[in-house]
């Protein structure tokens, strides 16, 4: 069974607040260490319907510095001082946000029980910007009113599994396992070599989340999400609001299903919908006609990869 | 029929976020004019169950500088502004949240269509901070971890009711009325003085509310809000808690009743809560003891004074 690589929806609207959706926000479960997407307004609030845990959280990447990505941070950021976290936390972002988040912080929780970390990301570069053993973080430019990135996460690969039957037929050691795993043959006592694609079968496929908003289409992101599981991109207008979309850095639903034709994702995942949409029906099938295997966000919503 | 003075309860928990609760906000409508109190986390996203119309706020009136009860600010604000808003805001407060205003307002909001204006309160002091026509509010010095007060809100007297049937009677032309309605008697054209009590019926009881929170029992209460119709009053914990109630200065829902009791208050209306409790029933129950005519608050309450 794959590890964990599950996607959480906790806001997908935009900036005007409606009865259907919070502002932007996303928690992704990778192996059971948690990563925010950006923080809107309420993010605390709809934490708890998500059953996931708040010291879990390890990074926090925010997008851009508009109200509506980043105004549940203080909040979230307090209580979970409130509720005793001590690990450190560490938070990616254009370097705007750090004076945001060091104001708030001595304004309102300086005496928070845990280490908050800004790391400053440049968002005109598409570059590694957190790595740990099972998966890499980079930026991705997007282009927006002001200084905007979204976020690849990539699993690492694993290892190679191994074929208990072989395992015990060639009667090999404990302290070979690992080795083999790795991709190593193994040599008998007779000296017979034993491919490793005899004793192993592939490792699971390396799985990608691409998150894109906010931002007009984007033509690096062919290139930089190519063949992702699964690509979250905004699509804050219907076609015939295409020149409020151009007007206000943003995308149709049309222009996200083109950007996830062109990149060959596996899935695409609409959200940051404008409040003018009661249903977003509309929407989905617009992208649905460039690219079919598109799926709209809802609160609470949970994708698995 | 009186004109209106309804309180509309948005939030009363308190910084711990529930499923059941939001943090402090609520709005008052006096005679369809506005007056925001508090703005905690959420209060843009639960203003539209109101009912309320966004435009018809003039005044934010803020008791202290905790999260619990401002980090829904600025979101609020510069909605207002996404929506359009041009008439000035007034927004009330201890000094130090200024600061705060002005800092989200450059970073944010910094176009937003309409003036912004912040008046510091004294929190130490129980003065008259506005008045109009139709209301005055009062500062409530409160006692808490920070400078911290409540607001009491106050109708003007209104005018005395014509008895239409008396006007008629003594064929009074209506350029008199208002003088009339203002108290005066009248003179005949043979001289003949009609009392003005013969004339008009007693002007409507003038309305108040006091909102008080986050505070420990404050004994100037008693005074300043002597006969209010209703109090709101913090009431974290319940009596089991009292230590803790005392460490953090806080309430307990009994102290809440003795002050409301003191104070001759019509009505106590009890929020705050911890999120520990629930179900407030116990709360209620304690203060009842002390003070039957209390109510706890909930989301979606509306009271009408």
């Amino acid at each position: 069974m794959p590890q964990k690589f599950d996607i959480h929806i906790i806001g997908c609207g935009s900036a005007l607040p409606t009865r259907k959706h919070l502002p932007s926000c996303q928690a992704v479960d990778v192996r059971d260490k948690l990563l925010l997407l950006d923080c809107g307004e309420g993010a605390q609030l709809a934490w708890r319907k998500t059953g996931l845990n708040w010291q879990r959280i390890t990074h926090i990447f925010l997008t851009h510095a508009h109200g509506d990505h980043v105004f549940g941070l203080p909040g979230f950021l307090s209580t979970m001082g409130l509720l005793g976290r001590t690990a450190p936390l560490y938070l990616h972002g254009p370097s705007s946000l750090q004076t945001y988040v060091e104001f708030m912080k001595a304004h309102f929780f300086a005496d928070i029980s845990y280490d908050l970390h800004f790391e400053a990301v440049d968002t005109t570069q598409h570059r590694c910007i957190f790595e740990d053993r099972s998966m890499e973080v980079w930026s991705l430019p997007l282009k927006h009113r002001l200084p905007c990135c979204g976020y690849l996460i990539k699993e690492k690969p694993g290892q190679r599994h191994i074929q208990r039957e072989m395992i015990d037929f060639y009667e090999i050691p404990t302290w070979a396992i690992n080795n083999i795993k790795a991709g190593q043959d193994w040599t008998t006592a007779t000296g017979e070599v034993i491919a490793n694609s005899r004793l192993t079968s592939p490792a699971d496929p390396v799985r990608s989340y691409a998150y894109c908003s906010d931002t007009m289409p984007v033509a690096g992101l062919t290139e930089w999400c190519q063949g992702v599981d699964l690509m979250y991109h905004e699509a804050t207008y219907a076609e015939a609001e295409r020149a409020l979309a151009q007007k206000y850095f943003h995308s149709t639903a049309h222009q996200a299903a083109e950007v996830a034709h062109a990149a060959k994702v596996k899935r695409l995942l609409l959200g940051h919908f404008s409040s003018r949409y009661e249903d977003e029906q509309l929407l989905l099938n617009e992208a649905k006609e460039v690219f079919p295997e598109t799926l709209l966000a809802h609160e609470e919503l949970k994708i698995t990869l």
